[in-house]
């Protein structure tokens, strides 16, 4: 089997076997076949697309490229979440404690943020004293004694997909369902659980800016889960404007509390419910009308609450914070951003608001780049708001910039899109979506 | 401009500038690209194709990459030929002594041999005595004494291609006919001719296998070539089976030597006086049936064998053995391949026999390769003819050869394809290609 032979194939547009998926994967990861060439079949499946076959074939290529994490010394039935990623997305603590108060197993492995995209990690270590580097054995240990734990990726998950994301990363060649469900799905079957949800985000601020997209991601992810013995399900919701009305990691874990203490902003709230809702359903079998119900009697009972802060505990984290004795540190400036007309808020857009966070220092513009854990930005008025020139839509937070703040201030006001029109009701999820296919989100 | 974009850009189907044609050549020709980027563009150009205006940039972006002949030291019209490649393709020699002989200066620079398809130079080269590494004054001095001279390829002409051929090799996209124009045409573009003519062969031994997609390569290379000021026009001339009667380097040219005596036979003497009376009308804007029958008076006067022999001399090659007064060195073995069944010859198959003509020693396998001159083969028969079981259809001719020539003869015999019916007649020419169309040809 030559890799030029395979590369003329998917060319031509054939359908690739599973034997010559396996070929490319193993030889690309071990070094055997070099970057030009895995570029040019990588550019042909992008053009070409791929099968549920062929993208499950890939998918299993690259999950056993690696190390494979057993579970098995955690009892119950194991559930994981994951998002394709947003700005103001902190469902995962959150979700986690929920699952984990309904009797749901979560071992979570989370990774850092990266360009607009906050990491759940990240915020997690903002909290004095988290260890977020738990060895295997600690990580273990907690799950089985709390029910919840979330820590850094560990091991050598998935070698095959730090490989091919990062050639893909500079040949155009990230742009591609197939490709994207098999980075995800791969590492997500690595990492050993029973049961996912997807939270498939859609809009600006996402991946996939459409909802077709959107959903054939998650269909193909939910398909190939279950083709190899996983429930799993996905929700798609929305990233046209970022979730809840915190952006930075200090800040964002105040929202965090805020919803885990049965208030919060309603769109937070209603995200975190029914992702949990669909965890407890993939342990369960339960029917989600119920799961739903379950998870919210869990959050406003405040069983949730004191889950997030047995794992917090456990990991080392100084609950005082979460309790509020002690004080959060906060940032040395605030800034506010004003409405340059009057009219409806139809934004703010994700994408922008996600870039200045980043600039503002609660973001990394590189792999390793330090983050500032007070940095980032309020929102006040979110889409269908009606306001004045001059009201004040957001507040900037940050330490040191060298940018002057009154200009980002003024720039990121366009982020807000206010226009003379009414927008149409905001919807924060699209659709659900099981291997039986999809359905309107009614919940 | 960034070349990721540009990847983008063209993964996604859309139309390149001539700015970001231009910024991949020249950066990826200076090496300020790297490969697996230059890989992921060529496929999506693969798949997505090039518009005539990209394929038109493309082109005078490669010519531009290195140096570019001026030939202006040359007196008269400068026409040049170009084949796409074949088996028992002999026509340079005769097309170049028939055009320099009706007073067309032919300063032809011609590559070596590769694959199963035979190089001009290397013919040449099998004439004792003979200088193929002109320096550009030598060539220059004899086209202008004699009328035309044949030499390898000088200077650096079109790194570019150099570049990205060696990486089309390696990545499946050779078969892009966008850029095998480019290819082709910038590297003609550079070596300074007034007009071209194309020999577009199609077949089992041409890179081109069908009709139709010979007809797009053609009518590129020739609307290209005219949108650059230069006259052109093509031939698409059969490849299925190899033209005349001889393969290997001094078989060819006794070919060669008998088609400029008057003799030869009748494919060949077709296809050469087609060519040289393209040269002749690109030269002189004569009707292209007046040309014709000028070419056909200068083969049969002698005046062709005339130029061939003074060309020859001028290169220093020993002209005793063009008359006959020396005989050719011959290949130490011969065999004859046999027909295994009694029926009509559809072959023989141009690619098998040219694939067999390098195991006997006539070809390259690689680039530097030495070349055995006297190996080769001899067609006894061709398609159309009847044959009975045991008639001998071929020769072998070798020195050294690893395999059993027994069983090469066997294996070799398949090649002429004998079938109990009778073949349609043979087309030695398909179509004639000007800038304003194709015309059925009717020479």
């Amino acid at each position: 089997m030559r890799i030029y032979d395979i590369i003329a194939k998917k060319r031509d547009g054939a359908v690739l076997t599973e034997a010559e998926i396996q070929a490319f994967v193993r030889d690309y990861t071990a070094g055997r076949i070099p970057d030009y060439q895995a570029a040019a079949l990588l550019m042909a499946i992008c053009i070409r697309g791929m099968t549920d076959a062929e993208t499950t074939a890939l998918t299993m290529a690259m999950r056993d490229s690696g190390e494979v994490i057993d579970l098995s010394a955690i009892t119950g039935f194991k559930a994981d979440k994951h998002s394709t990623g947003g700005v103001g997305d902190k469902t995962t603590p959150v979700v986690v404690s929920i699952a984990a108060a309904a009797g749901v197993k979560v071992a979570k492995m989370s990774g850092k943020g990266l360009a607009h995209t906050g990491g759940t990690v990240d915020k997690l270590d903002a909290i004095p004293g988290m260890n977020t580097a738990l060895t295997e054995m600690q990580f273990f240990d907690i799950v089985n004694r709390v029910g919840c734990a979330v820590t850094g990726q560990t091991g050598n998950l998935v070698p095959a997909d730090k490989k091919i994301y990062a050639l893909r990363d500079v040949t155009g060649t990230v742009e591609s369902i197939p490709l994207i469900a098999a980075s995800i799905l791969s590492k997500k079957l690595a990492s050993g659980a029973d049961g996912f949800v997807f939270d498939v985000t859609v809009g600006s601020g996402a991946f996939m800016k459409t909802l077709a997209e959107a959903r054939h991601l998650a269909t193909l992810m939910v398909r190939i889960a279950a083709s190899s013995g996983k429930s799993a399900s996905a929700l798609l919701t929305d990233m046209d404007i970022p979730l809840g009305l915190r952006i930075g990691n200090i800040l964002e874990l105040q929202e965090v509390i805020e919803v885990l203490n049965g208030g919060g902003p309603a769109d937070l709230r209603t995200v975190c419910i029914a992702l949990a809702a669909e965890m407890i359903h993939s342990a369960t079998a339960q029917p989600v009308d119920v799961c739903r119900v379950r998870a919210e009697e869990l959050l406003d009972s405040g069983a949730a609450m004191r889950k997030f802060t047995a794992m917090v505990a456990a990991q080392g984290g100084d609950t005082a914070y979460l309790t509020g004795e002690k004080a959060w540190p906060t940032a040395r400036h605030e800034y506010p951003v004003r409405a340059m007309q009057s009219g409806y808020v139809h934004g703010p857009d994700a994408l922008a608001l996600g870039r200045l966070a980043v600039d503002l220092g609660a973001g990394r513009r590189t792999k390793d780049a330090p983050i500032d854990y007070t940095a980032g930005i309020g929102i006040k008025c979110k889409r269908g708001a009606a306001v004045e020139a001059g009201d004040i839509l957001g507040i900037l937070y940050c330490n040191d910039v060298e940018d002057d703040l009154s200009e980002l201030a003024e720039q990121a006001s366009g982020a807000w899109m206010i226009r003379d029109e009414k927008p149409s009701a905001s919807r924060w999820i699209y659709e659900r979506i099981t291997k039986d296919g999809f359905e309107e989100y009614t919940g």
